[in-house]
């Protein structure tokens, strides 16, 4: 019998074994084979929550930049051959805003059975704490890499918010945050809501949801290089 | 110096003490003042998880069912006079495909402090596992009441799925589940990719995704009444 492809949440901020389900702790000792982006990061993560084998008889494999489906069917021949296996994230769940979704669409192919484990995801947290629309919302990924249009995107998701009513989300590589509130309190309407949620789990973490016009007129907080998500809702 | 407001999530199946991280728990222990959608099971719950102090330390102020804002403001003012406050949502994380979203925007509007806890979400577990584009994705709601007009609904879903490349998703009243799978296999493209994801952290969880091709060759899991959480996306 197949064995089973765990997909494991790693920790956003601070210490692992602080922001990981008993469950999903478990479930992690009992594994042995790892796919992961980075070998060296997923082992220091296995020994931070005090992984019960020596390091020595777990293999990670890592995941290729470029995404190389032979490769991916040879290790995930292991689950083949009845071992289970863990998906790693680097931060985060796997598969959201993060390398892994052509694993386990690869692993339903092989009739591999998937199962998802529970942890931090930033991006849920954001929309929890944003108050925007929880029935109805969007991610984007990440804006365009081109500095001026950035407006240009904004306006586009402004477009998209008020036409459906949700709430529309996005991140930013973490140096050009501020160029982001910068752009929007520049080129959204007074009206729009706009929020930041910054360093999640973080002890210096920062929610705020205002309008527009409430931006401009507020003090704005640091974000430069710490990791944020922005979200947008029509206000009208 | 106002409280914060704490954005709690509860279990989604099995035993709350799993499936909430330590520092998640280490948190909830810390409050005696909460907001709910119903005491009970919000007591419940608190007991299950052993909060240290005794039930009738515990104050728990309901959600009407008809948001009405007076009376949110006053349950706020327990925040203005310096108790932190915690939100707990029935299943899963609250504000997402839940209550909760207005008190939390109400809080900003009256500078409270809002802080997301993290826990489970079966809307972020079943994208992970569904294997589908983690980078852009769109949530949907519940689907329309009418029976007749599913088929509608999810034509919909997949024009706006080719359009944008993303992953669609939606959730329906459990006991239409397999109203659902029939109206996908019937109504759907060959080539779109459909994922059931199912029970997800119980001992029972079902997870698939396949084209509707493929689909109309399987033999259909039992979804009646079960949580599900369904995927689309364009395989062309």
């Amino acid at each position: 019998m197949s064995g089973k492809l765990y997909l494991i949440p790693t920790h956003i901020s601070g210490h692992p074994g602080d922001q990981l389900p008993p469950a999903t702790v478990e479930c992690i000792y009992n594994l042995q084979f790892f796919i992961a982006e980075r070998a060296k990061t997923a082992r220091r993560f296995l020994k931070e929550i005090d992984h019960p084998l020596p390091m020595s008889e777990i293999t990670v494999f890592e995941i290729p930049k470029k995404q190389n489906y032979r490769y991916l069917e040879e290790d995930l021949n292991h689950l083949k051959k009845g071992h289970h296996m863990g998906l790693l994230s680097e931060a985060g769940s796997p598969g959201i805003a993060d390398p892994g979704a052509e694993i386990v669409r690869k692993a339903y192919e092989m009739s591999i059975g998937v199962v998802p484990l529970s942890g931090p995801s930033s991006l849920t947290l954001a929309v929890m704490a944003s108050g925007l629309n929880g029935q109805k919302f969007s991610f984007h990924g990440y804006l365009s890499p081109k500095k001026e249009i950035i407006g240009k995107d904004l306006k586009k998701l402004e477009r998209a918010a008020e036409k459906d009513r949700g709430c529309h989300f996005f991140i930013e590589t973490p140096y050009r945050n501020m160029q982001v509130l910068e752009a929007a309190v520049l080129n959204l309407k007074p009206s729009t809501l706009f929020s930041i949620q910054c360093d999640l789990l973080s002890k210096n973490s920062y929610s705020m949801t205002r309008s527009i016009a409430e931006w401009k007129k507020s003090a704005k907080p640091g974000l430069h290089k710490r990791p944020t998500v922005f979200l947008i809702q029509s206000g009208g």
